[in-house]
């Protein structure tokens, strides 16, 4: 095996040999050279000894039986029931930045319910012009944007104030999710009602029973909220709003009602339960901050976490996660081996979108020592993603809302991690 | 209602009001307003007065019920058995760019088969300094890329060489999909084996029975090919490789392996039955054009459609189709409503992205009469999506391979839609 790059525009040549350590994977990879059988390669597997299923077994596919432990987890204690509860992502076990719909955490209020299109209706009304009723096919005949936004429950990590130290990024980080939507601008609706001059908010509004509502200021709804029928391509599933939502880019995933009803245009912010003992964030002094809307940036990393430990030895090895801010796109991500002493930067799939999720790795030759897993975005505005203790110097520990504290994780030498917290 | 629009920034206002004969319309949107009763706004709806499902109903969810019609479908008479086919994707129904890994067409040549990742080998050998074979395990070390690209059969709108004129979108232009993969560059790959100064071709290998196998050129295999393991961010499914499949932009499906078992490094391509008997285009005098490997430019009307046609009378509605080209990225894209006679620029959802699918849009306001609707894509390099007749004259109507001329719907007063030709 010659030690000259043939193609200097790489320079990975002798990877898994080369790496301190890598004995195990570089005996895997080069096996065949070395004449070491190996009954995968050596003899004709069954699958290679016949037919498999037809183009008409499957009309609409899921994932493979192998993957069957990829799915959306709930947390038994962590809600009185799971009709107004929340799932959580597995976003350990995913890669890139599109979350696939069926796995893709959701939250509801009093259960996901089911109506079709035609018994659909979105009514405008308060202080605007003319208010309007729209059947799901009206909002079909007007213009489309199609964008892709993160949508992350403001009440993600929200366990990690108190120190829970749930095992897994699922649970710590997997309020979120991140799709490409396709629906009309708000703000063309609210142009046919027209609004009156005291119009100054917007409140929204759900046809489930709880009927989950929000108010937005009519600045953010003339922007880039959308009135959205359909997710990654198809239309939303049931659990996501089918068959119409709102989405509030960047914004608090409370915000982003689904079967949405009503929106009522005000002169001043509803006040409703959702915004007052909810998503409210109790300070130390027993104030409340409130309108804290936007989603800070925050990363985590997705793998090695505690459910996705390392599984080889010493040697090359991939430290990836995800980067978002609700204010713009990220710009970088930094990423510690050592609990935040030293810093090296990440290296992003692709440059930071607007308020959606960015992809970053670490190609990292790992010695076999523990380590101190952590991340830390940044975005557009200069926001530096802050400690959790630097968070609770000011907003104390009573809060389960918007923790984007940088998270640890230890991983052990046996490449085994945990959820842990460093100071 | 006043006339006044009170957002400069759009102008929307009236929309559906002063649309030519939108009456329906209009009056559904006005009704609230009108006062005349919509049970389904003034009376409590079944989904409001009690609860849905919780969230741990679908750990991995499927489509509403109410969308069992969007989903892959085969066509009985195109080939002798299933196992040996394609299915196709519900492009008539979906919206975005995304194609959700359930309902994204596939073909396969033996059946699609089932292994672990466990199981799973990668050969790389032939003109190489160092023959490798990789695990499962061994490739998630690699430092990972992760990018989005549209997958188009050579054979997708192969009927309309001789003017079957299948009915509907799905069945003329569905062998296409468009996901967001994750995998390792196959040049890493290849710089980790090293090739030898004569190595100029890779042949590349399924594990099927069918050993679906294809040569690529060197050039291309160090370009952006990937060796990719998840696609929408979650991993391939059965259907589409699982658990590694080649992954080459731009260029026809059948060259994106499945079940991806061996490469090997060649002096000359290997002119397997895939790339002599099969995948060549052959013309009226009997040759056959060969290493057609790029998918030409070219788009299509996804809705209206003949499978998506207009439900609503005269007024405003949204004409939407897709593009793309294996060459770069879509630079804009025409639409017709005559036939051909005059053309108007559509709107690009985004920018046009390299090798991926680029949604457009017209947003018309229809006056009920028919129309000859056609679509016409052009891209970055300044090719221009041809007509059938022009194809036909240079390339005559014997392949089924690469037939990128501008399809035709015939959308009738009543809103129906049909495949036809106009010439």
């Amino acid at each position: 095996m010659s030690d000259t790059p043939k193609f200097p525009n790489t320079s990975r040549r002798g990877f898994l040999k080369a790496a301190a350590g890598g004995a195990a994977a570089a005996a895997t990879a080069g096996q065949a050279a070395a004449g070491t059988p190996d009954p995968a390669i050596t003899e004709v597997q069954p699958w290679a000894q016949g037919f498999g299923d037809g183009v008409d077994a499957v009309p609409y596919g899921m994932p493979i039986e192998h993957e069957a432990h990829v799915v959306r987890r709930n947390v038994d204690w962590l809600t009185a029931d799971v009709i107004s509860s929340i799932n959580f992502t597995p976003i350990h076990a995913l890669e890139g930045t599109i979350t696939p719909q069926g796995c893709a955490f959701e939250r509801h209020h009093s259960g996901a319910i089911e109506m079709t299109k035609q018994d659909y209706r979105l009514m405008i009304n308060g202080l605007v012009d003319q208010p309007l009723v729209f059947t799901y096919a009206d909002l079909e005949r007007f213009p489309r944007t199609v964008a892709t936004f993160f949508c992350e429950c403001a009440a993600n990590s929200g366990m990690e104030w108190g120190g829970a130290q749930l095992q897994g990024a699922q649970f710590t980080h997997g309020m979120i999710h991140n799709m490409e939507y396709t629906g009309v601008s708000l703000r063309t609706l609210l142009n046919e009602t027209g609004i009156k001059p005291e119009g100054k908010w917007i409140y929204v509004e759900g046809a489930d029973a709880s009927s989950n509502g929000r108010s937005i200021p009519l600045e953010k709804a003339l922007d880039d909220v959308l009135v959205a029928f359909f997710a990654n391509g198809e239309a939303l599933r049931k659990e996501h709003g089918y068959p119409v939502r709102l989405v509030v880019p960047g914004w608090e995933g409370n915000l982003w009602v689904k079967w949405l009803r009503r929106i009522e245009v005000t002169d001043m912010p509803t006040e409703s339960r959702e915004e007052t003992s909810k998503y409210t964030d109790l300070m130390p002094d027993g104030r409340a901050r409130k309108w804290t809307w936007e989603m800070d940036a925050k990363s985590v990393i997705t793998s090695p976490s505690p459910q996705a430990p390392v599984r080889h030895g010493p040697g090359p090895m991939v430290i990836t996660g995800l980067a978002w801010s609700g204010r713009g796109a990220i710009t970088g991500v930094d990423v510690s081996l050592d609990g935040g002493q030293n810093w090296r930067e990440a290296r992003l799939a692709a440059p930071g979108e607007q308020k959606a999720l960015t992809r970053f790795y670490l190609d990292h030759v790992w010695d076999g020592s523990e380590m101190l897993l952590q991340a830390r975005a940044r975005d557009e505005t200069g926001y530096v993603q802050p400690t959790k203790d630097q968070l609770r110097e000011i907003r104390g520990r009573n809060s389960v809302y918007h923790n984007n504290g940088i998270q640890t994780w230890w991983v052990k030498a046996n490449g085994e991690a945990e959820n842990v917290e460093v100071s």
